[in-house]
């Protein structure tokens, strides 16, 4: 199989012209163009819930960029939001669930939501971008992972600590795994019906995996992961999935096994490194430091060279930020990034 | 050489009748007398700098609980407040430092300190301490490594990125360098003080230094624990020294090697394996997930008994959390923490 996307030749370990780069957060607040849009919406989940705005601001940092993938605009806890939760994304301190899950009843009294019908904004985003986008870009879907997203439906928002996702962890744990068996289930629903709607590669964010001692990683976040792979993977063979972890360079071995296609790594980890441990058996996507985006040309420059050159000659690199792009980088400095990784 | 504390044989990887535990932040919000103590002071920095009060809450947990050593009630951004950079304590927000130090000239103007004569408070404290506390229980004196103190310096807060630390660091990497390099001197004459009257053992808290990746880790953080580390050993040939990080599982050998005695691991670390890594070059403290402080007297001791069997019947444990006591924790199950230790 070949394909005539950077993006999936570098996902299936296929040989490429150039590295393929696409940046978490490409659609966002450092775009003068995105931030008026946001304003048209009147909130980020207004934005998140009209297709045609969200369609708009996915498309925004292509038109600026020569990026090898779109990835729709949307949030790892809209789920949350059709569940009723009330869910709120508060400026200065990110979302807010202001009804937690922490107990028996509260997970009893949580709806079997249907992702088709309740989030149907999201397919219509979808659909709405598989026309405007061109047969080379591929459109990326996503979801949480469920020990993510568990995370704030327990804490309520996202603190250093995580204090009372922890204690339950610990105080109830077949509590945590009813709801983690919950999560998985309508991840899986959520994520097929983003392939039904024409998303053509999927990533899972696992951002809070880091919060794990490696024995609770596998029983309470990768186990999880797992299911969500197989089921999708058994719906569509060829899917790609990424999964991406912050801090989770201990267990990059046992993600490798999950069955997803490539490895999302955060900026701590050596990519050169990585690749050694993990072999062929994942890309690997990554893994500038956001920070670097606030320095010179040349600075960025010798930083992205350093990571093409550590990861090597092989195939499977798909270059990306080891986090979200930052709310306040220069745009110019996100051209000269996506340039300098298409010269390699 | 022998020792009469459990604490500072485990620390020489000395045989020991049976694991000494103290625990981080043992002085602190969770007890009731604690709460009493601060309100009479006015305020966290008030409390910090009347010793008889910082006597007082150092003592306290020691009262209350079989812990096998004291530690300094103290904060690691005193050093900020005496350099007059407008250092407050927000209650829901951690320190605040009013004028960060983000430019060549916010370093020109940082006042050259003397910790004997600016933080005379702490050292008074010190030597009152060493008066009330018994000889089988010694004083951990600390400071914050360069580079996580820095870390506020610069960016003003604690957040979850640090970007303008991180920025800086790509941007003005020699700035950043000088800071650092004014830092380790100020540490090691803070330190070295605070052994002469009467500290014990000396713990760095590197908390931050899991921001980095292990080449810039090397190079920011590291070194300048290094030269810290060498500084007081040849003043100190016999003092031992602990470095504690946050998600530093990928550089513990490197740790290992800068000449600390022991290494305080926070709790996504399986600590047999940290000691299978690091042999009996260091000594390992930790690393019990404070949460687990929110469940069940069984669970507790099951999570205690699982660290002391991973650790395995070697010498060189002192057990403690992977992180501070959290605020709102049961005082008993601190008490059934440190008896089922020493059970062992």
């Amino acid at each position: 199989m070949t394909h005539s996307s950077r993006f999936l030749s570098a996902l299936a370990r296929q040989p490429v012209d150039c590295p393929p780069v696409w940046l978490m957060r490409q659609a966002g607040r450092y775009l003068p163009e995105y931030r008026a849009t946001r304003e048209q919406a009147g909130s980020f989940l207004q934005l998140c819930k009209t297709p045609e705005l969200a369609c708009e601001v996915t498309l925004q940092p292509l038109r600026r960029f020569d990026l090898d993938a779109a990835i729709l605009f949307a949030d790892i806890l809209l789920i949350a939001d059709a569940m009723g939760l009330g869910l709120q994304m508060v400026e200065t301190q990110g979302p807010v669930i202001t009804q937690p899950i922490r107990s028996a009843k509260d997970l009893a009294n949580l709806p079997h939501i249907h992702p088709e019908h309740d989030l149907a904004y999201v397919y219509q985003t979808i659909r709405l971008l598989r026309k405007e986008l061109p047969s080379h870009i591929p459109l990326i879907g996503f979801a949480g992972s469920p020990w993510t997203v568990a995370a704030y439906l327990v804490e309520g928002r996202g603190t250093k600590e995580f204090y009372a996702l922890r204690g339950l962890m610990y105080g109830q744990p077949d509590l945590l795994h009813a709801l983690l068996h919950y999560l998985t289930e309508v991840t899986v629903t959520y994520l097929s019906a983003q392939v039904k709607a024409g998303a053509q590669a999927l990533m899972l964010f696992d951002t809070w995996g880091g919060l794990l001692n490696p024995v609770h990683y596998l029983a309470f976040s990768l186990e999880y992961v797992r299911q969500i792979t197989h089921a999708l993977k058994a719906l569509y063979p060829s899917l790609p999935l990424i999964l991406y972890s912050k801090n989770g360079a201990a267990s990059l071995e046992a993600r490798a096994g999950t069955g997803v296609d490539a490895l999302g790594l955060d900026w701590t980890v050596d990519i050169g490194h990585a690749r050694q441990r993990v072999g062929q058996r994942v890309a690997l996507q990554g893994n500038l430091d956001p920070g670097v985006l606030y320095s010179s040309p040349e600075t960025l420059r010798k930083e992205i060279r350093a990571i093409l050159s550590s990861f090597g000659p092989y195939p499977g690199h798909i270059f990306n930020l080891g986090h979200g792009i930052p709310l306040d980088v220069p745009p110019d400095n996100i051209k000269i990034l996506v340039d300098t990784v298409h010269e390699g």
